[in-house]
């Protein structure tokens, strides 16, 4: 699996030795050795390899946000999330990341942006930064609008999609309706931004 | 790997076979084919396996919040985040939960909760819905105090500790300076329970 941009080495990280513990198409576990600009003795850590992804805040023209329930294997159960999907090619540049997000919000939701819409990028985030390479790309889009065709994607677990106010979204997290690293992520992200505020809480 | 007791097979999930990929005392990688409630065929997923955590949000008395730096090897980077750390028993209770959460306030910052503080349980979160079963549970503490000595844990690369302002915090978000999972999902769950307010940003 190639390694994305974002995690290289660089200032003061070198790669000491790596080995592969495991591959497929999905993931790479490596065992390696790595030097941190902290010190200069190698540290041995285990890390897995997963391609980049999109995490979408899609917004209707009536101020909600489209969430879906999606069942997800690793932790038996469907949960609460906001569209999402892997960035295939690792050299993916800025357009061609915001069309995997319109791609996406698409097959999930089956909302496109509207014509005079925009797409706002909000950064990333790394999911779990002690184990995985993983790391998200953010994006409000708004307005959206449903399409006059739902072209879904094949072997996808959505079981619902439905519109939330901001009131109700504040009380699924507050909640734990929704526990979704993505969600989470982007809302504390679109909060500090402003494009989210706390008054319906 | 022992599986916790938040993530197991019940209400039409069930594991038709499993296989291990890769095994160290760190993660578990396995392979499996299982059967979902919407789904009477089964699906076949690669799941990496890790200890839930705990990550807590530690308040000072002058209503500032914690945050360590810390090197981690999978991103090859030194980043931002509230402390947190890994629950080695798998059976812990919530009471066990809550002082490995204080166990770890006090090793990554050197502060303990006062002695008429408070420690808040705001739920938990999954890191990575579509990779791994790793979950940590959210502490909101306050007030904390600094300890008269600190007893660091052996093989931490925590770089740094300061004390933000809630200004500071929501600026470290929108600018990407806060890009941690853990750290911008306890800040959502903190804002929709009315822990911290916008009124900052």
């Amino acid at each position: 699996m190639k390694r994305s941009k974002l995690v290289t080495d660089k200032d003061g990280w070198s790669t000491v030795s790596s080995e592969t513990n495991f591959a497929n198409p999905f993931l790479e576990v490596v065992t390696e050795k790595v030097k941190t600009p902290s010190n200069s003795e190698a540290r041995t850590w285990t890390t897995i390899r997963r391609k980049a992804a999109v995490v979408i805040a899609p917004m209707t023209g009536d101020g909600k946000f489209l969430l879906i329930k999606e069942e997800r294997i690793p932790i038996r159960a469907a949960i609460w999330s906001m569209p999402a999907g892997q960035i295939d090619n690792h050299e993916a540049g800025d357009e061609e990341i915001k069309k995997i997000a319109l791609k996406e919000l698409h097959e999930e939701t089956g909302y496109d942006l509207a014509p005079a819409g925009e797409i706002v990028p909000l950064g990333y985030f790394f999911t779990s930064a002690g184990l995985t390479d993983e790391h998200c790309y953010f994006f409000f889009v708004r307005p959206v609008q449903k399409a006059p065709k739902h072209n879904r994607e094949e072997g996808e677990a959505i079981l619902e999609c439905r519109a939330v106010g901001m009131d109700e979204l504040w009380q699924m997290i507050a909640e734990g309706d929704i526990r979704d690293s993505n969600t989470l992520a982007i809302c504390a992200r679109l909060a500090a931004r402003g494009f989210i505020s706390l008054d319906a809480r």
